[in-house]
């Protein structure tokens, strides 16, 4: 801390007040403040000036007021999985941990809806739901809180079939700038009663309130689950299997692209066996003898396609050693190179554009000699490259910056998004205005309206 | 109008320029003006000053600067089928015309999606789809505009199986009321860019911002489509039937309800011949083979649910008989008393309280002696009640308006909402903040911060 910037000296002064109040609850260790900002990926750690571990709204109430008091940074934390830095302090602050804000606190199976406390992981929900015959079923793979997730609008592998964040989660209530706790919806499944704040709330990275409660939408499990694997000559197959897939409207619950590349990452560490060509893992949800005809009008693409090797099954076991693998796609592409770090890319395309995307950000990894695998939720036409690099290494981090930066360029002259999932952040912000133009100033307008003082998670979206 | 009113003095000059630019595309004749205010419901008509009929977003671009130099109210007017006074211009001020911008820009069917003018409705849309095996599913029943849908945040019959136009509004532009023209969104499926402001824009009644144009999601047309017909005992199993048929994960893609005063209004506008009792109801689109499954066991459930005689066809002409006559419930509902205005409520729940909501509302209106028909979108917990008055009668009027008020109420009690679909507008103003507290004021700085002026439809979702 730097006493002498007048800055510090305020957020020293609300560490102090808060320390008052919550004793040992407040911790100003380093380890504790470093494990609070970011740690994955390439981006640098900026640690807070004090993490408070709440249990209660009340808590984060109280925490937003003296903030407010000292017009000091408030950071929401709540698994520390986002990618794009939304847990950093550039300014400093106080990091809101919400792992012990865990309660499952209703569900509703008639309404096919639960209420949780934000530290609620997407995985405790699932467990917590078992005996209901629901399910919550948006997954980005890492075990986020659900707080986090709908801060970042987050998705994953079965947005195609059930959507984002921004489907599932149906109100909320979140503390905003000035201390007051709101709910943005009631509990039924539609409205049309003025602004959807919800929404608003959802993808804000908690720089425009914190969100203290959510209830989100659950899923009736499906009576069968068929997953499958196939592989095509070439992605841009891969891409029109997808394209003809959605086209034909089955809803199919999953459908994600690895690259050869990727495939033989996912061979070494999780032991797979499978041909290393552009592949794809799917998975049908529905009746026995509906999935069974998903299954086979599928089969019927992919062999259109010039697809390959075309083979499912209902056995639970295979299945899920299956999408284990793609959730562990993110560590085989690390343990291509140990002690690498990884550059996480995240373009979304319009789905008739994603094979040359695909194509041309291949054509950019060989030609520049980077180490690069990719996977899809290619039903959404978002895709990740994960450049891996040695963090130590000026000119690679620097290498795959540059590569990074032209990617996003390269979705957004497609028509897409530099972003499909893991938001903006400190790392993209710099291609916000290039795909959005004007809007940008009245995303700004919002922010300085509902936090005039600047202490939500500042730095994020847009620079401090 | 009245020169010595300095805001009527600021319109009248605001009027005149835009006069000159627009020529005979302004109309200022008492008839045209009356027209453009809302002319649906009990609602009283509060016309505009004059009428712009613009044919481009320049056009929308130079009304909506002319009117910010001015501080002149901007209403924009898409088919006229809102419901809650959306259209009135309680200050005066200038009625944007979007029925000449009325053209489908785009069609990507690889990618499901269109771009269209604001003053498309959803039948001309669907009539230009026809053949690309695709369709736009949002159906309110009224041939409405698609910017007008945006904004009242529409939804219908069979928003349980496709959602809401919250849900199939990708992207769209809007002059904001300094005049700049925004992109909220690419046409990626998905995006985490920053704030939602399409869906900030979706349901703002042209609060915010002007639509001048929108990306749509766009749907596979069903292989097969079956529709059905079916009875209960009570309005309570039919609800129970509708939650189990949600529970059992059945896509079922309408679902309705009509209580049997609903059911002999019916029978008597559209010649139906079925029998007076709580009727459902009900489609199912998917392969043959699916939709018949789907017919089964909803079969099934509608027997252990205490209904009868469901029958179904997938032949389209008996469909579409049945569906046209769910279509003109509104008018058979007006006709079951001649010369009547109809007061349409709009309340929303929780599915498991939709049945004790819909219960104690017609025990409310039997013993107020009110005649109003109730039909649902019970997928949805979202029903209308459509209380028939003689307009001119100030006591029948009071008694109507009461008895909103206590279904609004008795909603919002239940965990729900005074309007699943069609709005604050005037109508609802004052059941916001009841259901909705202090969001109510967060919208409101929403609302001050993007319109400083308060030019952009003024006196709708709050007062003026």
């Amino acid at each position: 801390m730097s006493p002498n910037n007048p800055v510090k000296r305020e957020i020293a002064l609300a560490t102090d007040i808060l320390k008052q109040r919550f004793g040992e609850r407040l911790q100003t260790g380093a380890a504790v403040r470093e494990q609070h900002a970011h740690t994955l990926t390439y981006i640098k750690n900026q640690p807070p000036d004090a993490v408070v571990f709440v249990q209660s709204a009340e808590d984060v109430r109280d925490v937003v007021e003296v903030c407010a008091q000292y017009a000091c940074p408030v950071i929401p934390y709540g698994a520390g999985s986002s990618l794009e830095g939304q847990l950093n302090a550039p300014q400093g602050g106080i990091s809101i941990d919400f792992t012990g804000m865990n309660q499952v606190l209703d569900v509703h199976p008639e309404d096919l809806t639960a209420t949780v406390q934000p530290g609620v992981t997407r995985k405790a929900l699932n467990v917590h739901l078992r005996d209901t015959g629901l399910f919550f079923p948006v997954d980005p793979g890492a075990d986020a809180s659900i707080g986090g997730m709908a801060s970042t609008r987050a998705s994953g592998t079965n947005a195609v079939r059930y959507g984002t964040m921004k489907d599932n989660v149906l109100s909320l209530r979140a503390v905003m700038a000035d201390g007051r706790e709101i709910n943005t919806a009631t509990r039924a499944r539609k409205t049309a009663a003025g602004y959807d704040l919800t929404r608003l709330l959802v993808g804000s990275e908690g720089s425009l309130g914190v969100i203290t409660e959510l209830t989100v939408r659950l899923h009736g499990l499906p009576e069968s689950i068929v997953g499958g694997v196939c592989n095509f000559p070439t992605v841009a197959d891969a891409c029109n299997a997808a394209i003809q897939t959605i086209q034909y409207g089955i809803p199919i619950a999953r459908i994600e692209l690895l690259d050869e590349v990727q495939v033989a990452a996912c061979n070494q560490y999780s032991k797979l066996g499978l041909a290393e060509r552009p592949t794809m893992f799917v998975e049908f949800h529905g009746s026995e003898s509906y999935t069974a005809e998903q299954s086979e009008t599928f089969a019927e693409i992919v062999a259109d396609c010039n697809g390959s090797d075309f083979s499912w099954t209902a056995n639970e076991e295979k299945r899920s050693a299956l999408w284990q693998a793609r959730h562990d796609a993110y560590w085989a592409a690390c343990a291509l190179r140990p002690g690498s770090e990884a550059l996480v890319t995240d373009a979304c395309v319009p789905i008739s554009r994603l094979a040359e995307c695909v194509e041309q950000t291949r054509e950019d990894i060989q030609s520049n000699g980077l180490l690069a695998p990719i996977v899809g939720h290619v039903g959404d036409g978002n895709f990740h490259t994960s450049v891996l690099i040695d963090p130590d290494d000026a000119q690679e981090l620097a290498a795959a910056v540059a590569f990074s930066e032209r990617l996003s360029k390269r979705a957004i002259e497609m028509g897409g998004t530099c972003t499909g999932e893991h938001g903006i952040g400190q790392g993209k912000q710099k291609y916000l205005r290039s795909e959005l133009g004007d809007s940008v100033d009245f995303m700004r307008t919002i922010k300085n309206a509902l936090d005039p003082l600047g202490i939500m998670n500042p730095g994020k979206i847009f620079s401090a």
